[in-house]
């Protein structure tokens, strides 16, 4: 470590990862977080949200896909989509990869974020913010779900700060809300969240895992390694009808010619290998 | 961050990976490393070689796991195996797991380190120091090997300090030394090396990988995020005849079965997931 | 900052002083604190009591010096010294060196620390322990003063951890104490306590300070930069009869030279620094 | 240490001091080096050039005051001042309050840095950039007093970044330097040069000792913690007359009376302390 400016960040109760900076593009609190937008070494620009980096120019792609993709290719006619969070755009811009989107509404409940997204971050959003597909909502993902009618959309997706680190999120990972989300599914429809990671906090996880198994019959859970996160970003799958598990690689790989999907990382073999990777929870020593 | 000590470890040039010691068990210096033997918050008793922690009691199954059973279980009767490195003896227990191994011989060229092991790490080892089956050679790799026969080792596991980190391992990286790998191999052998990160070091990365193409007609590559080194480690498989990624989950799983295998994390289903992760090479800006 | 082994410690409520580690020697827990005896780069073998340095080998001269002679020197013959804390004996060495000095009785509470400090810390007690003047006694040192007999000593020296960074020192900071200490004092008798800092914690200083001067007629402060701690560190005197302002360089050199006291860096022109330099209360800014 | 932004400083070449960042205004790199205007938790606005905190809102007071006035009290009439560096204008704006000062001439190499000055601190200038007897010149100091006539100055100030953290700053350092200054002082006139640390960098902190020692007949040296910077900050006069520890602190309240200069922290009493407090070289153990 030399001099200079850098951006802690907690990986677990007892550890940090720290990235140094190399230019500050913004700082400051919206009513509802902290917000940076930071360019950092190695890692580009980046959005930190209450101190975790959520998105980075050289590995956004990673988490990114690996959220959208596998529902969405497990769907086989995913038309509409709603997606909770994901102020930055970038799970906007991977929804609408697929042509059979007709409509993507996004919900966040930042709206100066979303500003600062479509000013700063556009190397995220990619124009996704612009295309007529694209219905972008200010509120709270949970009166919206709540306002919505049943049977509605095809697949929800959930992008929303990890469970442990913000009171803002909370609320977006219990039972009650996975049952709200389950009824604006339609009847073969199926979701993900993000959901923070299984090692270092088993505990709440196992939480979230076991809301989701509450609300639906079939749960699929992954993680994929996220370099600027410091860990492993785990997923769970809930979902009314389709098993991911059961997707082959070549039925991807023919889903992604068909619906024009160009991916960085995402393909039937990153699916199969997602969908068999065994997720540790919990570490095995106190 | 609270007060108190600290292990810092350098995840990539402009990042760190910090951790709270919770006891310091040793610290020194052998004629080849600096080796801190430290109890970590979470991570529990951990080997440290010129700060880089290699082993932690927490996750160290994470490692060994994927570094040994993916050759181990590709080879259809793997009797002599050769370790190179892994002086904690955690490997050579995940090796003896095999009943078909008859043999195991580990050389490590750190003897003051392999006492250590044995004093202060036998959640390592487990007692695999004392295997019949297992020979404990202390040499340099690179002498032993070139002092071997040739087409005596049916599986070479080489399991040393990343190619970058330190000065000691970087000679058993070069295509020169696999060469002499493959000349010790018999003809159907396997080899597998752990390759520290591509993501971080790419350049470094592909040259080792760039040397076990040059060797080997059949060369494959995986990655498994280990939460104690901050960031997912590679592993490069060079092999004479088998292919890894044409083991099926259920071969592995009756492999396991029939040689006793036993294990925390590594199953059929792991080995496929890990066969067909996508490893990704350097980061997308600079 | 490399890989390895840091000590950080909170300098205050928001910045942290972060040195290298060389070796550690000993981390444990007594029965009132986390005790640290680790060598560090730059500052050689140090003591850290709950993650503060309480005195490293390259500067704790500076520290002790500059808390005992003042009073020692302002007292114009001190004969019965009492030092409550200061279980590294660094405190008693510089009382011993005066030679008027007859008894010199150090209280500290935790007699696990005391005998560390004899086995790791030589170079700090330099054999005061051993002097026939010197009696150490393991007792509360509040305790101690209560059973304690009025008018017996000349001169007090409290030698405590911060008073907002622990808690077994908290009650030997208040009103109540103070009181105690000038009962046990000769009428002419005097009394230094180190005070942590004022610029960054100016609330818990001001609040020793008053206590003190609530309880004599005569009170200076002074403070002295200590490069291991990250911070000048605050002094309180609370005197009977003798003003340390009114000490002049001629005189106070006089009597370092007919009591035989050899110092690094205390002197007249020291003393006479020392008492005219302005304390700064607190942050000019929130 | 939570999560977010932090500042980390070299205070030696083993140890830190890290602050938490609360906002940053500026991170920009002029022709001569790294700037950053960051509002630093506890400290305020702060001004950092190539990694070190130069200036803090908080205890910029403690530099600034404690680097002009003890040589503008020492001259009985400073007419012509000149300052060297000091691009953010604080100790421009103590020269100033001097009323028998006619001309400052600040002369500060890095005209983009002067500018943010006036734009994002004027808690620093207070409006001395724009007082009638001040002149501010953008040129490199060395040129500017190459170029200057001789017996001009009353009193020179050197206020420039560390002698071994910037190579901007060294040859303003040297021997050959020294003289020019100097020869463009007036056969009474005085100079005063910030100097590093001399705890942990008494080699060049030595260096520059003797570099002026050989050229002014009267040097006297003294140190003054300052918070931000995590140490003592040194000073060293050259004096070509009047000597600085010859002035009571009678003489010097009555000075600063007559002149009108209101302090924050200076006075008769700091004057004494500073002139006559130890300044210790270097570490007693490596």
């Amino acid at each position: 470590m030399g001099y200079g400016l850098y951006t802690v960040e907690n990986v677990s109760k007892h550890s940090l990862y720290i990235v140094k900076v190399r230019k500050v593009i913004l700082t400051t609190k919206t009513k509802y977080q902290e917000v940076q937008i930071i360019e950092l070494e190695e890692y580009g620009r980046a959005l930190i949200l209450d101190g975790y980096i959520q998105s980075a120019e050289a590995d956004e792609f990673i988490y990114h896909e690996s959220l959208v993709h596998p529902v969405m290719v497990t769907h086989p006619n995913p038309s509409k989509v709603l997606i909770v969070g994901g102020g930055e755009g970038a799970t906007l811009r991977e929804v609408l990869k697929h042509s059979c989107v007709k409509e993507a509404v996004m919900v966040d409940i930042d709206g100066e974020l979303v500003e600062f997204a479509r000013k700063y971050l556009d190397f995220m959003h990619q124009g996704a913010f612009y295309d007529p597909r694209a219905k972008i909502v200010i509120d709270d993902g949970k009166r919206y779900v709540a306002k919505c009618g049943s049977s509605i959309f095809d697949v929800v997706i959930i992008d929303l700060t990890d469970p442990y680190s913000s009171e803002i999120a909370k609320s977006l990972y219990t039972k009650e809300f996975y049952a709200e989300v389950k009824r604006i599914l339609k009847s073969n429809g199926i979701m993900v969240t993000q959901a923070g990671n299984s090692f270092f906090y088993s505990d709440v996880y196992l939480y979230v895992l076991n809301n989701i198994k509450s609300v639906f019959p079939i749960v699929r859970e992954y993680w994929q390694w996220v370099p600027s996160f410091g860990y492993a970003c785990n997923f769970i799958i809930g979902s009314l009808k389709y098993d991911p598990a059961a997707v082959s690689e070549d039925r991807v790989n023919g889903i992604l010619r068909e619906r024009g999907v160009k991916t960085k990382i995402y393909s039937g073999a990153h699916h199969v290998s997602l969908l068999k990777g065994p997720v540790i929870y919990g570490r095995s020593v106190a």
